[in-house]
């Protein structure tokens, strides 16, 4: 299978710069130091793809080193399907990914459609060009402590014991955003390879089988106010059960084991890994009941902690439904991540900006950083996420960075970028993106949208808008999703991505798109009813 | 409640005449010559709606009076929800219109959000304020009946009986455009009301509750080549029982009864319409059995006129559904109109092209009439619509026309008219639009996309790629929905209109979005496979 690499420096392989990027990031998303599986062009999430077939992939790049700046690309589900008529305030490239009408919007009909060769998943990132490797995750990790620590301790999370399940491919970043955001961490994992892996990547600090031990150091770390990290192999209902019956109780508890698949992912209480493996071959049914009622005695905890005290929240695992099925009938008393932490922060226009370096040098980044850095003085929590980020976050493919910014803050780093590149203070252009759960860009009821005040988690009118707007304001790339995050059925969302390389023509695009997509959030939360983004709808004149 | 109405003449209101034109046709939308029912803000289509409220109508006719070229106003579900940054060449309104997450996109969810005031339906061109009254599906039926003739009759009616059921709301369109294209026409209904409105306006020439007389009238006219339509009250499953008896056999057979609705629209056999209704009150459980036993009968009937070698066809209003339910295991044996008749067309890019003379004044359109004989003088199809259009359709609200026009003529036909307006020929600019039942710019598996060649009926990425190309390309407005035509969950489609005010900027425009717009559907349908549109294709130089 080709090995895909994607071109570094200043010169151009393409006939412009936008077409370049987009070549640049097409290629990043599907190298091997980003994509999970890139003989199969599958980049993360499952089976989130960048193209659909290695034909497609190819096609795509000579169609984009040829590409004018009057022309556009047309991607139907990662295959190129037409060129159009265009001009230079537009996209070069347009993508729909993974749409079906709803009537047939389930895994079965597009798995049919996908093994006749007609369709591709296009997650969120993926097949939209600007997936950018764990540092995704990990901020957006950190973004919701963070978010916790301001709502529920003054922004401070030194002296805090935080406490979670999980720590595989998306859980295993809570521990480094923990102690990013000051906290001490004490994570349960199962399975021992999982946690062993944190510790390589120096995600995590300590890793322990002694509850005892791993009690004992996560207090002492707690009383000396130490960000430290603790593995504890282990059941994670068991664990729970013990610290309460030690009246330890977490000042923040949330869970990332594999609950979203009662089958396959979550393991059950009372067995160790080897057995429940075996039992999952041999009896799926019983093990899907022990899974379920496992879940139901894991939440029971949960509530009882919260109940004491803890801010327990779900990230976003389908623990809660589960725990209901398995006889929980209180499960939905613990509030989800979306309402609780992340909507306030939608309601000011926030969401996970990003921004990749096309010359491929660590230099460019660390530039911009500084230059973020002294634009917005004031945003501490952006500046010490950038420190921390700048020590601890190893680059995957293009260099590149994450930092939630908010509706005014996104527009000025835009230009700011774009002018370091006209004044040559970085080697080559640098694009600017953000993941699909935005403030303006999903609708998805059992995340993004789930509890919206005034009950509209499923209009999707939203997120189109947010196409549109982000299509005719002359975003670099721009793209449609369904079924990102939670799967087929339950999401609808759109994607962006600009180029900052120093021109004129780049100064409008930025000043248009960096400010309406975040705007299309605030208008989409204040129609909701949420004052906040009323007040941020005041603060910057965009009500009607 | 208030009274809509378009302004005239070639003064301007708004600031600029992309916003003046969303302005006019918004309220000829909603103006009592167009709309069925303005005060509750009914255009057409069941509760198809422009705007979702009458505040919001107001507010809309506001926004637009102040709107300026560098900005774009946002529509969610018929409510102006803000403005956002844009420039000359991009859309002055986005529209979204009852866009749902696939889990909850049915008419349960929709009618509690639109209780709640957070939804409209948009049907297709209500919300995307295009409707132009009953040519619209005149020139539909006319063209569906002339692509039968050149498909089985080498183009010519002459001397061919043609018979349908049902003369309602649409199905009325059917007598007057058999005979605008040649045929003699029998057409049956249970309801003598329906037929004398279509005596009143003279889309029907006669009217008779006697088989007999019928029979002899429509054998006469056929014999003679005589292009007259005759209105039969009647149920047409007796009806066809009858003809069979008689050994007539139609050459050409569909069905227009509002057979989607087995309650409150099929009438059942053996009984008269009083009796009918009353059976809908006291029993509806009965009167649906009924309707599913006599849409068996009735398709049977038509079934065995295919055997005698009439062009049978489904012309979508779900008819063979029903009847397989109600016991008719062959009914899809009978074809689909979009597969048999108009997909050839859409391979073509042909699809209902319209314009729209803002100045008020006939004379325009005549004028246009005019000019685009002159530049098809070979397209006869085309000039036989426009003159018999010019002799027999009434203009409802703003002078229109409609008329289907292909890949390459829709982008001549705008700069003619931009050429038009440039030179006075005209009083005030025009503009054009389309139905979303388009070649590109729909995704509807009972209907515009049923039995496509690889099976990609339900794949809405494609109306979602001709969404961006319009955006991007600088239609004056564009719209996404669902839920058009065959009701929620069933399909998702995209609109635009664009306007030929007389600029260059104008004709920049034109020649973007009326390439585009068309050449996406010539993609759609070349990657399914279609041997006509990879011709066209070739033709037109589009391939990659
Ligand atoms: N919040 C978000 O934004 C977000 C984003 C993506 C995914 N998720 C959800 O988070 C969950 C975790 O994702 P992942 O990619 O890390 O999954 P994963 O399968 O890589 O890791 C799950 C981990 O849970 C462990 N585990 C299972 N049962 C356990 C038990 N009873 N006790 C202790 N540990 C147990 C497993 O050993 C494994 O290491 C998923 O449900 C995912 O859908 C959340
Ligand atoms: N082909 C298209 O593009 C297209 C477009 C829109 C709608 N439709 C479908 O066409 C159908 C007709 O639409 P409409 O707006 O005219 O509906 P309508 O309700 O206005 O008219 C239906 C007519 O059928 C008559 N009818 C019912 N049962 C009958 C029977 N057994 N025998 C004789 N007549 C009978 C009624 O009296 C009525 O006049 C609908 O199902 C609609 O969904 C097709």
């Amino acid at each position: 299978h080709p090995v895909y690499i994607s071109p570094r420096g200043s010169q151009l392989h393409a006939k412009n710069w936008p077409a370049e990027a987009a070549l640049r990031m097409f290629l990043n998303n599907l190298s091997a130091q980003v994509a999970e599986d890139p003989e199969k062009l599958v980049v993360y999430g499952g089976i989130g793809q960048a193209a659909r077939t290695p034909a497609d992939a190819r096609k795509i790049v000579e169609l984009l080193l040829t590409l004018e700046e009057d022309e556009s690309l047309l991607i139907q589900s990662g295959k190129p399907v037409g060129k159009i008529r265009s001009h230079a305030e537009a996209p070069r490239v347009l993508i729909a990914n993974s749409n079906l009408v709803p009537k047939w919007a389930t895994w079965e009909h597009f798995n049919q459609l996908r093994e006749r060769g007609l369709m591709m998943y296009g997650q969120m990132t993926a097949g939209s060009w600007i997936y950018i490797g764990t540092q995704g995750i990990l901020q957006g990790t950190y973004e919701t402590f963070a978010a916790c620590a301001r709502k529920h301790y003054n922004g401070d999370l030194r002296h805090k014991l935080l406490v979670s399940g999980g720590l595989g491919g998306m859980g295993g970043a809570q521990p480094l955003a923990a102690t990013m955001a000051g906290a001490t961490f004490l994570g349960v994992d199962i399975d021992p390879e999982r946690i062993r892996k944190r510790l390589e990547t120096r995600y995590i600090d300590k890793m322990t089988f002694d509850y005892r031990e791993a009690v004992r150091l996560a207090l002492a770390a707690k009383d000396k106010g130490e960000a430290v990290s603790i593995g504890l192999v282990g059941d994670i209902g068991d664990v729970l059960e013990k610290l309460i019956q030690d009246g330890i109780t977490p000042d923040i508890l949330t869970d990332q084991t594999s609950a979203h698949d009662p089958l396959n992912g979550y393991v059950p209480h009372g067995m160790c890994l080897p057995q429940a493996l075996a039992l999952r071959e041999v009896d799926p049914g019983e093990y899907r009941a022990r899974s379920l009622r496992s879940m139901a005695r894991h939440v029971g905890f949960m509530l009882e902690m919260q109940r004491r005290g803890s801010c327990t929240f779900d990230y976003g695992n389908n623990l809660r439904e589960f725990a209901q099925q398995g006889g929980e009938p209180n499960a939905f008393q613990i509030p989800g991540f979306v309402p609780e932490y992340i909507r306030p922060l939608f309601c000011e226009g926030k969401g996970p900006f990003r921004w990749v370096a096309l010359s491929g040098d660590p230099e460019d980044i660390r530039v911009t950083d500084e230059a973020l850095k002294a634009l917005f003085p004031e945003n501490t929590n952006m500046i010490n996420w950038l420190k921390q980020a700048q020590l601890k976050v190893d680059f995957q493919g293009l260099p590149s960075r994450i930092c939630w910014l908010g509706m005014g803050e996104r527009e000025k780093a835009g230009l700011l970028f774009n002018q370091l590149v006209r004044d040559g203070k970085v080697k080559a252009p640098i694009v600017i993106g953000r993941d699909h759960l935005d403030c303006g860009s999903v609708a998805s009821p059992y995340r993004e949208t789930e509890g919206m005040l005034d009950g509209s988690d499923a209009v999707s009118d939203w997120p189109l808008l947010n196409l549109m707007a982000n299509t005719s304001g002359g975003a670099t790339w721009v793209s449609f999703h369904h079924g990102g995050g939670v799967g087929m059925g339950y999401s609808q969302h759109a994607g962006m991505v600009i180029l900052a390389d120093g021109t004129d023509r780049a100064d409008q695009s930025i000043r248009r798109v960096l400010h309406n997509d975040p705007a299309t959030g605030i208008f989409r939360h204040a129609d909701a009813g949420y004052e906040a983004a009323q007040e941020t709808s005041e603060k910057f004149d965009l009500g009607l």
